[in-house]
C-alpha cells in the first residue's frame, strides 16, 4: 500500500487548463481518479472524479464557474465537494458530496494531499525550487510507466546502472558503478528520506555532455541528490575537466534535476521530471538537447523496468538478493515501511511528520 | 447472477443466415454459447455451442441440413441436441448430447429461454408489436456494451439523463430532469416491471426532432415506458405543438420504441433496438435519420456508462448514493432481486410467473 | 502443473545465435524464463533468465565470452550460473547466482532439462533422426499457441480430427475419423508414451499429396506413430497406390515428422514440428511445398484449439464426455498424471524413468 500522508504531483502547472477553457483535466492518484480545476481566481480545486449519486466521473460532465456539473444525472458540485444543485430535488441531501483533495502549486509542481485533509501540511513539501527559478532552464518531462512505483523508486536510489542501462547516453564509464556512493538518512522538517553522495573522478565525459559543450579530457564528476518520501529526487549534479583547476568551475557542466514518481494504480505510475541547466547558458536548442537526452535515457529505464517487471509477474514469489549497492533503496524502503506502520495504526497520533517533532 | 426463467432477445431476426446459407451464428448469452439455425420448415433451433465431447463450438463446423455436425472430431448432432452420428463409433451413447433451447421468433426478435425448459411459456413475451407492424416503420438497431446488464437497465429507468448525457440529441431541455415521473408497479400476465410516466410540458422540440418536421413552437412533451423484467423497454413517446388544442394531434411527434437488453457475459450485454415512427409519415430518409440520431444517442449513452463501469472496477466498493430520480431502478432491482431468489430457493414451485397466478 | 524431469525442446538449433553475434536469445519454458548461449566451442549455456539480484532479465544485457553480464547493475555470470563479478563489490557473495539447466542439441532440436539436474540424462531423448538425417529431407516450423499444452496433447493424440479439421488439407476422407486405430503403450529406455497405429485403405489421395507427385488412384494411407512424455510426436506415415502391388513401394508417399510441445505458461505453448521426405525424392519445392501445407493444417489446428480453449474459459466447469476416440489421450493424460504424482511424492527415489529399471 502507499503512503497517504503526503503531497503527491498530480500534473505540472501547464497540463491543468485554463479558468475558461471547457477542458476537464483528470488523472487517476493512489488508485482514485481525481479531477482538478483551475479557478478564476487562479487557485486550484481538486475533487474525486466519480459522482457520489451513480460514480460516474465529473470530468465527463462540464464546468460551471468554479463548480462541476456531471453529465449523468446533472448533480452540480462547488470546490468543497458538496452536492448544490440535484434536479429534480428541492433539497439536496447533506451526504450527496465527493472528496476534495489539499491542493497547492508549488514551482510548476500541483501537488495533492490524498490523506488526511487535516494534516495537509505545505511546510512538507519539498523544494522544487529550478522548476521555477530564474536562473534554471528547462523543459517539463512526463512519462507513463505500466509497472509499481517502488520499482521506479528502486532505481532512482541506485546509480550504479548508469553504467549499464545508460551506457550510451547519462553513464558511458563503468566507473559510475565501481564507486561507493555516500548514503544518509535525512530528516528536515517534513522531507525524510535519503541522500546520496557519488564522486565519480577522471572518466570520459558522457555522451550527452557533448550537446551541451566540446570537452576534450577526461572530467570529475558528481551526483548528489536527496530522495524524499514518498519518491522525489531532487539532484545536483555535473562534471568539471580534469585539466582544470580545483577550486574553478568556469568550464564545468552544472545541472539540477527535480523528479518524482507517484503512484496511478498498484502496477502504474507516473513520473514527473525536468533537468535544469543554469539559464545563463546556452539557448533553447540546449534545453531541448538536454530534455531529449533524459527521454531517451529515461525509455532506457523504462523498458528495464517493465521487462524486470514481466519476470516478477511471471513468478511472483523469486526473491530479490540485496547487495552492496542497494544500501540507498534498502534504507528508503525501510523508511517507507516504518510510516506506512505509523499510517495503519491506530495511535497514528505518534505520527512523525518532521515538522514540529523536534 | 442472472434470471433464467425469462425470455432472453438473442438476435434481430435478419441476423440468422438462410436455412440454405453455410453461416452459422452463434451468440454468447448469459456466459454461455449459443448456435442458432433457421431450419428449413422455417422455424428455429438453438443450441449449446460446445459440443459435448471436447467443447469446440460447434459453429466451427457446418450444417448438414436441419442439423450441425461438430468441425473437430464430426460429432452430429439434430435440431434437439442428440448426437446421431459419431465418427467411428457404431452405437453412439445416449449422454451425447447439447443443450437445447427453447426458441421463438416474435415481431422479428428471437426470443431464447435459458431456464428450465418445462417452463417456457410464450406468453411471457413482451409486446413488441412495432418492430413488426404495418403502422410502424423503424430501422433495427444493434449495440455491443462492455459493461454489465445491470447499469444498462438503471439508464433506461431514469431518463433524467436525457437532459444531460443527451443535451445535444434525444434531450434539449432540463426541464426533463426536472420532471417528477409517476413509477408504478406492473404485473401483467407475466410482464413483470415497473411502468414509468414523464410528462415535460413547453420545452424547446429536442435536436434530433427537427429530423421528423419544422416545428417553430415548444412542444409539450411525454415518454410512456414499461421496462420489464428481464430487461425490455416499451416505450411510447412524443411531442405535441403548445399552440395546438389539447386534442390536435395532427402535428403531434409520435414513436414507438422497443429496446431489450441480453447479458451476454458478467461484464458485457448485448443491446437491441429500435425506434418506430408511423409509416405514414415520411420516408426512407426519416427513418434512416431516427436511426442515426438514435445510434448517435446510444453511443453518448455508451460512452457515460463505460466510463461509469470504470471507475466501479477501480475501487469496487465505492457506494453509490440513493437520491429521488432512482425510484424506478429501485424497484425494478428489487423486483429483479425477489425473482433471482425464488430463482435459487428449492420451493421453486412458488415462483410467480404472473401467467396464471391470479 | 507439468512434468519436470524429463527433456523440453526450447529452440531450434538455428533460432541460437552465433558464439560471435551479440543477440541473445531468451525463451519461457514451464513459466521460467530461460537464456540460451552458444559457447565458443560450440557447447550450449541454459541460465535462468532472471537476474538474482533484482530480477531484471540477463538477456537484455550482453554477452562477455562465455558469460553474460546483466544490463541493469552489471552482475557477471559464468556458464554455470555463478556470479563472478558485481561492480563495486570486492567479494561476491556465493549466493549470488542463477539457475543453470542442462541442455543439449540432438539433430537440431535443443532440449533443456527443467527439473533436478542430476536427473538429467541424455538417454532420456526421443528419437527425432529425421530432423538431421542424410536421408531425410524438411524445413523446420515453429508456432506459438495461447491455449495449454495439454489441448494440443489431445489433438496429436487422435487423428480423427484430420477427417474434419483437414478435410480440405491433410484429410480429404472421413474414412480416416472411421478407421480404428490400434493403440498401445510403450515404454522403451525412457520414451513412455502411447504408439498409435492407424490404417486408412483405399481412399483419395489427401489434397496435400498433389504437391507430390500426381496420383490417379485411391491410395492405402498410414500413421504410425509414438506420442511420448512429455508431448512429442515421431511419425512414420504415407500412402501407396491401391493398384500397386503389396510390396511395390516405388510410387508410395513416405514422410517421417518429429513434432513437440513446449509449454511456455499455463495457457500458452510451444510447437516445433517438421514433416521430412526422402531426401532422393523431389527438390526445395517439393520441401517448401510439404511445409506450406503443414502450416496451413497446423493453423486450422490452432484455429480450432483456441475456439474450444475459449469455450472452456467461458465455463471453466463444463464436463468433457469420453468417446471410444479418445482411446489414446485418455491414456496418455493418465501415464502424465501417473508421473506427476510420482513427481510430487516424497519417495521420488521409486520414480521411473524406463532407464535401467528393467
Amino acid at each position: 500500500m502507499w503512503l497517504r500522508n503526503c503531497w503527491y504531483v498530480i500534473a505540472w502547472d501547464h497540463e491543468i487548463p485554463a479558468a475558461d477553457s471547457d477542458a476537464l483535466f483528470s488523472r487517476i492518484v493512489l488508485n482514485e481518479p481525481v479531477l482538478v480545476l483551475r479557478k478564476a481566481d487562479g487557485g486550484f480545486v481538486a475533487l474525486e472524479d466519480r459522482c457520489c449519486h451513480r460514480l460516474a466521473p465529473l470530468s465527463k460532465g462540464r464546468r460551471e464557474g468554479d463548480c462541476v456539473r456531471c453529465g449523468y444525472h446533472g448533480l452540480k458540485f462547488d470546490g468543497t465537494g458538496r452536492c448544490i444543485e440535484a434536479p429534480g430535488i428541492p433539497v439536496v441531501p447533506e451526504k450527496a458530496r465527493v472528496r476534495s483533495y489539499p491542493v497547492v502549486l508549488k514551482n510548476r509542481w500541483l501537488f495533492v494531499w490524498m490523506g488526511d485533509p487535516a494534516r495537509a501540511d505545505e511546510r512538507l513539501l519539498p523544494d522544487n525550487f529550478s522548476c521555477d527559478h530564474p536562473e534554471w532552464t528547462h523543459k517539463p518531462g512526463y512519462l507513463h510507466y505500466d509497472t509499481p512505483y517502488l520499482l521506479i523508486c528502486d532505481n532512482l536510489l541506485d546509480f550504479s546502472h548508469l553504467s549499464y542501462v545508460h551506457e550510451a547516453t547519462l553513464g558511458g564509464s563503468t566507473a559510475i558503478a565501481q564507486a561507493v556512493p555516500k548514503i544518509e538518512r535525512i530528516g528536515g522538517p517534513g522531507q525524510q528520506g535519503v541522500k546520496v553522495t557519488r564522486h565519480v573522478p577522471d572518466v570520459p565525459p558522457p555522451p550527452y555532455y557533448r550537446k551541451m559543450r566540446p570537452i576534450d579530457s577526461h572530467v570529475d564528476r558528481w551526483f548528489i541528490y536527496e530522495f524524499q518520501l514518498p519518491g522525489t529526487l531532487l539532484m545536483d549534479s555535473g562534471g568539471r575537466p580534469v585539466t582544470d583547476a580545483a577550486d574553478d568551475m568556469s568550464r564545468a557542466i552544472r545541472l539540477h534535476s527535480c523528479q518524482t514518481l507517484t503512484p496511478e494504480t498498484e502496477s502504474s505510475t507516473h513520473y514527473f521530471f525536468q533537468q535544469s541547466h543554469p539559464a545563463r547558458v546556452g539557448d533553447a536548442s540546449l534545453t531541448e538537447g538536454i530534455y531529449q537526452s533524459l527521454i531517451a535515457a529515461f525509455n532506457e529505464d523504462r523498458d528495464m523496468i517493465t521487462a524486470q517487471h514481466r519476470n516478477m509477474l511471471l513468478q511472483p514469489d523469486a526473491p530479490m538478493l540485496p547487495l552492496a549497492m542497494d544500501g540507498a533503496l534498502v534504507q528508503f524502503r525501510r523508511l517507507l515501511e516504518q510510516r506506512l506502520a505509523e499510517e495503519r495504526s491506530p495511535g497514528e497520533s505518534t505520527l512523525h511528520t518532521g515538522v514540529g517533532d523536534r
